[in-house]
């Protein structure tokens, strides 16, 4: 299981786009607080195995990349249990 | 710009799994309330585009391939707007 703790710590690469809570500042940019964690690992994985293409994939495939499947976890921890 | 009203009338095929106030009951299917409406237009397109593939895009391709742009625009109004 994701450890949020771990997670919020990882998420500071995220916070740039993601917003600091998760809740995104730019259009275009999903909120990714109080989102379902299994989706957001699925989201993850979907660009580190470049299921996902075109438009901010190119942004976001080698963030998801730079992530293992515990880090995966972690995130999705941490912004599911932000309310 | 989209119309929530009839995003709403046109979310009835996507509560089934997005839940009916966007709130998914279902792990691995993302909530849409609240979500940044931009973001929601860009993932229909790259559904409807076959830019994403693999594991849930299966189910969502068919989907985003029925809707046309100001579908796509009024979904994103009517989940946007939910608080």
């Amino acid at each position: 299981a994701g450890d949020a703790e771990a997670g919020k710590a990882k998420s500071m690469i995220c916070a740039s786009c993601h917003g600091v809570e998760g809740i995104s500042a730019i259009p275009g940019y999903p909120h990714l607080k109080g989102q379902d964690a299994q989706y957001l690992i699925n989201a993850l994985k979907a660009y580190k195995n470049k299921e996902r293409t075109g438009g901010m994939a190119q942004v976001m495939q080698p963030m998801a990349m730079m992530l293992n499947d515990q880090d995966m976890a972690n995130l999705a921890a941490y912004y599911s249990q932000l309310k």
